[in-house]
This record gives structure tokens, sequence and C-alpha cells, in this order.
């Protein structure tokens, strides 16, 4: 077991970057170390980051700044120069007995790391403050709800028409031809249901008329499909959501269009057309092009092309543009394929792809914000000047997946990795996997990644596990720094052996079982600003338990989560003080005396328990600043 | 103990990349893993790489090639896509037993790692074959040896005249002004000294003139100093070198000039010059400047200039030019700060800067070879397209000195990291370093990296540990992949407590009592295909010893190193083939059986053994090449 609770800590949130709303590039910021006393003596703590590509090294000061409370640590104070656009850095712990460890973002070393994982800050502005405080709610149109108005519609050709019951098609070359006729004013009837469970933001994945049920083969970015009931229906989905508080998203797809897209059928075996250099093209006749993945329905766009930039993202008059814009509104976009957006061979347009679509949202939407597809180590193509969130299926989906699956249920559906069979993590090995991916994320970017167990691109959940640890899956994605992802039907506990099969119609005649536990998870993230901003230290990691602390300096909350029956036993000094409302899921007691907190768990539970006081005066801190 | 040698393999050398020289965009390309059969039983092993931003999975297959003596292993094919330039790459072993691990880089996982050290296949040609043959000799002009030439001339304004006997200033500000009037000439006189030792490439410091002993404050690029003889010195000791078969290679700064260059000269406070933009000014009237480290005798170099890529390293009238063409015929250059080249800010144009240089010394001397300094972790600035060779202070001369430095010595030069104490690695610690650090390289690179127990920058070695583990660290240099580098008087076994009291004068009256070793080691280096580019794989780390074995399909080496008293035990299955032809520094014994081969030290020590016969006859092999 672990003694995570004694290593050194940092993280770029307030508590450790306290300077974090001052990043731009020549400020100096303060930075701060916290070594718990049980690390040993330390005579000494340096800052090391890199300037213009070359290693620099400052020792720190102990203090000035400590918090009222003892919490059983000595913290540290560096300067860190944003002189470069993103800026590593780490520290070196120095131990009175002659040894050193070094501490980045993946955690503590005592051999030399490599940049690549280090903690980065990152001058360019952060996601819209309200994106930390959101519960996100995916929805996938087709199949959330049918309106009175669906009836009346007709099929397009290629279409199978489908009843609410029916089973998923979920192989097959009839997979995305299956039509079940869910449209956005079925997500307007049933917006009672999403502020019952608390959510505040819906992102829709995408509403242009396509060719298929999934619609990522847009054939336009124009208008929203008549199948979902056109732009009205989009007008009074966002007017409807945003009358409770409810903030909604797209979904746009940069990396390709469908076949059956506009611009694509203009430019096709038409080599004289304006939209010609739009897409790949093989040969001079503008027959056969690259696509996605080589499926053909989905034809790549070339990010060279500047009438291309001008139409889709690029000024006001752009796709990225208009749809934030009256009489739409929508709140922001989420993007798909971002990871392979402008990349082609020799070329590599993503990041300048990323800053105009970004540059585009701030001039005629300033708050807006922009999640992007990543299903794997993003952390890299996430600066903090294009992507502000990215989805975290390598940070935490998959490590929570192998933590949590029961091994009864045999899912092999594995996310596209070849395993013979899937990996059964500790939970100290979810805690390791989680640190790596996130390791080199600025902070900003980490503060709004979507956490989600699982999408519509993933098997259910519910799939790998029973409800009990479904709940602790979710509340981890609650608990943990980011956006909180739920895929509609996840409360009804719904099924799915594939991606395909995960996107069932919503069972609205079923008891949703597991609503009752969101709502506590969700209402518990929405009180908490610790849970949606604070600092992230792990405490504790074994085979069958985590427990972490999310600290702001007006507040703590500590969380456990385990998948049996186990004990956890952290040293309260290592949270700084005594912990009350206390929310309670599954079968666990807990006890806390002067010195420690005891869980003991059953079986499967998720428990947070958080301070009635503040850990930190903000007077003190004030006092303080200038320091 | 790590058992390293029951570990699945694979680098890119020939051996586990066989279709290494048609490595071009497009090209799909063999790749091998061997599976000792200690691991367990494997049903699958899968390749992945990520295409265009995105991870791809293919199966590989068993076989079909393998060598023609059992070597206790399997071994596996798969088939890379070379669309990118460059391709990062894993490997997914499945054990028969549910587990699975990752194989990338850095070595073995189970899990999932993140993308940056994952190996790297690059389309852009390797350093020249010859590169990988040569052995390095380190020369700094002014401390190597004076000619007859030398006491007529005369000391310039700057400089502290000292006797060639004279104690080094190595702290304060006299430190760069002291000149010992070492010379061109003197470099020729002592050519019979390095054919002895065996050496193959002269890597010389800044000839050009500048204001300091070290002549990396440049006053022009186009001229040699006359202290050091001029231009034709320069023409001399190259043609002399050459007639001995002995390659030379320049240094050239081309992140800063000194403030006495005739660029610089004409520009500063002189707004109207033509060389205004060659640097960074902080004021219109060109009074103030960045330079190195604000040390303002070193201007930094703007590479938006097109006048200064012009004049320096674009095109065959550029400095970079100049000099690999007669009369001068250098053989290449080491790029001095290269880190630090073309960043300043939210400028980078490091990348850019390497491609052109490269491109004019393939433009007017292909064949001529482009290391670069990196003092850190320096894989991603190494992409193939520029710089060659990196320097390895990270992956190579930190650990060994960690690894062997005896705590009695008490060195407190960290080479700029401030450890309160070194650290001392165990040989494990040692391993795990430079696997970590050469990780991210693609093979090419790896195979030319500058190995150096000591430079001009660091302390010596012998400051660090005693006689015979510094051959024992010389021989790790001479025994990894890369090129050994030898800083002249590491054979005389000079000391030095920092980079500039280690380039104390060679003491040419007394006997270079470790010459004897180097020359030793430097002839079995030479005449060993497999030390200059078989594969490197891990057998053996424990505390006290190291053992690795490289491999070509022609031979196969051994080597163990041992700081002290110490068993190894290596089974001969490992490594394919029974083995003779020892070569032994130190006192150790060593002893083959049919299974087994046993090193026994009483103290440090150094030992290779190689085969008389080929592991993989090279007809079998072509039998396969189509497979």
């Amino acid at each position: 077991m672990t003694q995570l609770h004694h290593l050194p800590h940092h993280d770029g949130s307030e508590l450790y970057s306290p300077d974090h709303t001052d990043h731009r590039r020549g400020a100096t910021v303060r930075v701060r170390v916290r070594i718990p006393h049980e690390f040993g003596a330390v005579p000494s703590v340096v800052l090391r980051t890199v300037i213009d590509g070359e290693p620099r090294f400052q020792q720190m000061e102990r203090g000035p700044w400590s918090p009222p409370h003892d919490d059983g640590a000595t913290w540290w104070t560096g300067r860190l120069a944003l002189e470069n656009d993103v800026t590593t850095y780490r520290f070196l712990v120095n131990r009175a007995d002659g040894t050193a460890v070094w501490l980045n973002g993946e955690g503590v070393d005592h051999l030399e790391p490599v940049d690549s994982q280090d903690f980065r800050a990152t001058v360019h502005p952060a996601a819209p403050a309200w994106a930390r405080e959101q519960v996100l709610y995916q929805i996938f149109p087709d199949r959330f709800a049918r309106s009175t108005h669906a009836d009346a519609r007709t099929s397009p050709a290629w279409a199978l028409p489908a009843s609410w019951d029916d089973e998923v098609i979920h192989t097959g070359p009839d997979t995305p031809r299956q039509l079940f006729g869910g449209d956005l004013d079925g997500i307007v009837d049933h917006l009672d249901h999403l502020e019952r469970l608390g959510v505040t933001l819906v992102y829709l994945t995408p509403f242009f008329p396509g060719g298929s049920n999934h619609r990522y083969d847009a054939t336009t970015f124009d208008h929203v499909d008549p199948l979902l009931g056109g732009d009205e229906a989009l007008v009074r989905l966002v007017q409807a959501a945003h009358a409770r508080g409810i903030r909604v998203i797209g979904d746009l797809t940069t990396n390709h269009t469908g076949d059956t897209h506009e611009w694509f059928v203009a430019a096709h075996r038409n080599p004289g057309a304006v939209e010609s250099d739009f897409y790949y093209w093989k040969d001079p006749d503008q027959e056969d092009y690259i696509a996605w993945s080589d499926v053909p329905s989905l034809p790549k766009l070339d990010w060279t092309s500047t009438e291309l930039r001008r139409r889709f993202i690029e000024g006001p008059t752009s796709v990225v543009a208009r749809w934030l814009q009256p009489p739409f509104n929508l709140d922001g976009w989420r993007i798909d394929v971002a990871n392979m957006t402008g990349r082609l061979g020799d070329t590599d347009l993503n990041s300048e792809v990323q800053r105009l679509v970004r540059q585009t949202m701030d001039a005629v939407a300033p708050g807006s914000v922009l999640y992007a597809e990543s299903t794997n180590d993003a952390a890299h193509d996430f600066a903090g000047d294009g992507w502000q969130g990215p989805m975290s299926y390598a940070a935490f989906t998959r490590p929570l997946w192998h933590w949590l699956r029961q091994p009864e249920h045999g899912v092999h559906h594995h996310f596209g990795i070849p395993y013979e069979i899937e990996p059964r993590y500790s939970g100290t090995d979810f805690v390791a996997t989680y640190r790596r991916f996130t390791a080199a994320y600025p902070w900003p970017v980490r503060s709004v990644a979507m956490n989600a167990i699982d999408t519509h691109d993933t098997p259910r959940f519910a799939e790998r596990a029973d409800d009990d640890l479904q709940v602790v899956a979710a509340g981890l994605s609650l608990a943990l720094p980011g956006t909180p992802t739920i895929f509609a039907g996840d409360e009804f506990g719904i099924t799915g052996v594939n991606g395909e099969d995960s996107r069932a119609p919503l069972p609205w005649g079923e008891e949703p079982r597991l609503a009752e536990a969101y709502r506590t998870l969700v209402a518990l993230r929405r009180s908490s600003t610790a849970l949606q901003q604070g600092s992230l230290r792990w405490l504790h990691a074994s085979d069958d338990a985590v427990a972490l602390v999310r600290e702001t300096q007006e507040e703590t909350v500590v969380v456990v989560a385990a998948r049996s029956a186990t004990t956890v036993t952290v040293p309260l000094a290592a949270v700084g003080d005594a912990l009350s409302l206390v929310t309670v899921l599954g079968d666990a007691e807990t006890q806390t005396d002067d010195a420690t907190l005891l869980v003991r768990t059953t079986g499967p539970a998720f428990i947070a328990l958080g301070t009635s006081g503040p850990l930190v005066p903000p007077a003190l801190e004030a006092a303080h600043a200038g320091a």
C-alpha cells in the first residue's frame, strides 16, 4: 500500500498556484509545494523550469505562506517566470538524509525525469469560469426521445425506420441506417428529467442532416436536420434549456464532412469547383479522395484551403460562429476527431485549426466553451490556445473500467485496444494511469476535461459491472477535476456491448433506477467549490480502494471509493481539518477521531466528507499575497 | 535484481528493423519483437502506431524469421507504415495468463503508456554510415598543445598569458582570460598520440577568433584565429589528420555570437545597419539587447532574419558551407547551445534552423556529420531532419556519474542541478535512466549520440572516482550505441573540479597512464560491428553491475561492467551463442558452460566477450527478406 499522503504535492490549482489568474507572458507567478512532515526533513526545494529550451533552477523559499491550521506539512514557495507560451516545470526536493526526489505531473521519482511529463503553465486564457461548475449530459438525438411531431415525418431513403422498443442494430452495414426518430423537441419534453438530475450542460451529438443516424457525415452545416425539427427546434431547445439554467453545446466534425455534403458534392468529379481545395483528391479528375479511416462516406478536409477556413471556422459568418449567435445561441462546441484534424502525411495544421476555431469563438461568443475528442494521450495537443477540454478516455475512462470491471461480466470490447483479455487494474494502477495521462495538461485544461464512465463510442458501463459499482464510477467522474460527463441513459442503467449498442433509445416508461444516486452525486458536486476547482491530492491507493482530497482555500472534501469490502485509513493531518458533512453511497461506515479518518466498507462504496469551516481564512491569504 | 533478459525487446537496429535503410514516407517496413521463452507463453503481439494523430493496431505474425541457432526466444514480425515524417510506435504483448504488457522505448510496463516515450521511426536520412564507426576525441585548442609557432605570437589585450605549467584559473572573472597559447599546429604535432589511441574523429571547440580562451564568443566566422595559426593552420591540420584517416569537425554557435563579432559591432547602436535584424534589441537605439543567460558578451541571434540565414546557414557561401569545402574540408559540425537556438518568448524557429543547416551541409558536403549540444532531455529536438547526434549528458554522463562516483571523492559539481548531495545510483538506476532518456530517439540518432564521461563543460571524471572506475566508465561509453567521446586528457587521468578546471593543459611530459586501457577499449570498439551498430539489449542490472549485449546478424558482444566485487550470471540462451574473444579490464574472471556465463569480479571491472562466428548467417536472412 503506497503511502501517497506522505509525498510532496503540487498542482496548478489555486492553493498551489495562487496567481493563476495572472498567467500572461512576461509575468512571474508563485508556485507552492506542500511537503508532509512524514516525508522527512527537507533542507531545500528547487524549482526547475525550462526557458527558451534551457533548464533553469531556482531555490524556493520555506513558507512564507502556510495554512492557519497545522496541516502536518511545510509549504515552500517559488517564482515561476512565464517567458514562453507554455512553460514546463518540476521540483527537486532535497532530503536531509542526502537523497532527493523529483516531483512532476506524474508524481515523485528518485530518478531524473524527462520533460514531457512535467507540469505545464500556459499564458493562454482558461476556459470560461462557468465551465468548471458544469455537470454535462450527453445526448444522442436519434435515441433520446421522440416528440409528438416525430410521427408526421417521412424517413429518408437511406433509413430503416425503427420503433422505440426495437432492438438496436449494433453490428453490420445496417447499424448506421436504423432510425428511431428522436428529435430536439423530444429533449424539450424531458427537460424536467434533466433538471431533476441536476445536470447543467447538454452536449448534443451532431444535429446537422446526414446520411446516417449518428449524423457525423453531415450533408450541410447550414441548417438543423428537419428530422430533428429543423432550425426552429434548436432555437426552442436552447431557449427552453437556458430558461432552466441549462446550457447547450453542439458537435462539429473538423476532420471530415459526409460525402453527401454540399461542399463535397460540388467538388467531386468537378475540378473547376470553388470547393475543390477543401478535400484531398487522389487523381486530377477528383474521383478518388482521402477519407477518415478509408471510409468513403467521410472525406477528409484539407485545411490549407483559405476558402474552407473562411466558410467553416474563421470570422463571424463561419459555421463555427453562426450557431453561437442569435437565434441559436449555443454555448460552445465539442469537436469530433480533433486529434486527426489537419493532420495528413507531412502536413500538420492541427494547432493552427485549433487556434482559428478558438479565435472565432472568442470574437463572436466570448465565454463559449470548446471541448475536443481525444481517445488517447492528448496532453500535448492541449496547450491552452485552442481546444480547452479533452475527452479523458486514456486518463479516466479506460483505467476506471480496468479497475472496476467485474470479471464475471466478461466484456470483450476494449475500446479498440486488442488485449486478449481486458486488464484487471488495482486501485494503485488506476491512480498511476490517471496521473500519467493528466500529468502534462495545464491545470485549466484538466479543470474542464470531460470525465465520462461511458459515451456513445463505448460500451455502457453497466455491461462491465453491477449498479453499485457504476455509482462508484460515476462518483469518481464527479469527484475528479474536470467536467463530469453523463451519457443520457446511464441513470437508467442502460446496457450496451459496444458504442453502437450503447445508443439504445431511452426507456422512458421505466424507473431510472440510478437516478437517485446520480442526483445525490450531482448535488454534491454542484454544492462544492472544492470538487469543482480544488487541488487534487491522492491520499491512498490499494487494490480495492482509492482516496483523494480536493481543496480550495475555503473548503476540503475527502473522497473514498472502494470496489469491495476493505478498510481505508487516512491521517487527518494530511487533510488539515476535522471533517463532517458525510455523503455515503454503498455500505460503508466512517469514523473520525482527532488523528484519523477510518472508512470500513462491506462492498462497493463511494464516500465524501467535507469540512464545515474554511481550511484557510481568505483574510490571512490576502495578507501574504504580496510576499 | 531485475531479470532484464527475460523481457521482450525491440529497438531500431538492423536485427529488429531489417528494412531500416528503406525508411521513406509511404514505405511499409518490418519491425520485430523478441520474446524470451522465460517471459511465458504469448498468444499474440500487437503493433500500435499513430497515423495522422490516431492510434492504429495491427496483429503481428509469429516468426516468420528466427535466428538459425535457438536463442531461447520467439521472434514476431509486424509491418510499420511510415505515413508521417516521424512515426511513433510500441507493442502490446498479450500473455497466455490473460495479463499483458506494453513495450516502448523505455522498456516494459503493465500500465498503458503515454506516446512521448514510444519508439520513433523517421523517414529522414540517417547520419552518414561512417559516423557510427567513429571514436571521437574532443580538443579544446588553447589547452591541447603549443607548436613552435606559438612563442612568436603576441597575446591580445584581453588575455592573461599563462605558462603551460600554470594552475588553471577556474573561478572568477579571469577564468576566460587566461590564455595558454595552444594552437592547431600543436595538434598536428601530436597526431601520433591520437593515432596510437585509435581515435578517428577530432572535434575542435571553436577556432574562430574571440574575446576569450574558449572562443564561444566569436568576433568573426570568416577566418581562423591567428592565435591558433590562422586559416593555413586549419588546412594543415585537416590535411594531416585526413592523411592518417582521422576526420575533423568544428564547433558553431547558432544561438549567439560574441559582442565583438563584426555583425554585432556593425549593428550595435546603429539602427541603419544591414545586420540590425540579426539580434534582439530592447530599444530603438539598439543599445541594449537579449543575450545568452544575460551575459552581455553573448548577444542572441534572431533567426527571423533572412540575411542572417543567408550569411550564416543557407547556401554554398554561408559560414556553415564554407568550412566544409576546400581548402578547409571539415567533416562536419558540432552546434553549441543547440537547444536554445531560435527560441525566445513566443518564437520557436529551432526546427527550421536545424533543417536549413542540414540542407546546406547535405548540398555542399554530403556525408558530413552534424552533432548538437543538449544538456537535458532532448529526444523531441532530434526528429532526424536536422541535428543528427545529441550530446548525452542526461542519458549517459549524469547517470554514469551517479552510479560510479566514489563518495569519498566528495565532488560537489552536479552539472548545474542543485542537489544538496549528488545522488548515488544503483546499476539498476543507471540502466533505467539511460533507457528513459534514449527512449524517444530514432535509432539513427541514438547511433551517433555523443557519449562522453566528461567534457569541457563538466568536471573531469577522475575527480569523481579512481582510475579503474574511469576505465569502467570509458568502457561503457565505447560499448553503448552512439559515438564514444573522449575529452583530450582523459587518457592522462587529468582532474578538474568544474568545466573550467577540466580544461587543463595536457601534461605531455607525463606518461598518459590510462592510454593503454583506452587503446584496448578503442580497438575493441573499432573491431566490432556489433559495438558500432548492433542492437542493445540489457541482460542484467543490480546495485554494482550491469550487463548488456550488442548484436548484429554477424556478431554478438556481451559486456559486463561492475563498480565493485560482485557476481553476474547471464544465461547463454539470452545471448544465443557460445562466447569467446574475451577482453578484461580490472580484476575479474569469466566462466562459460553450455548454459551460463558467470562473471566474478573482485573490484571495478569491464569485461567484453564476443562470438567467434555469426549469430545469424546472412544467407538465411536473405532467404527470408521477402517474407
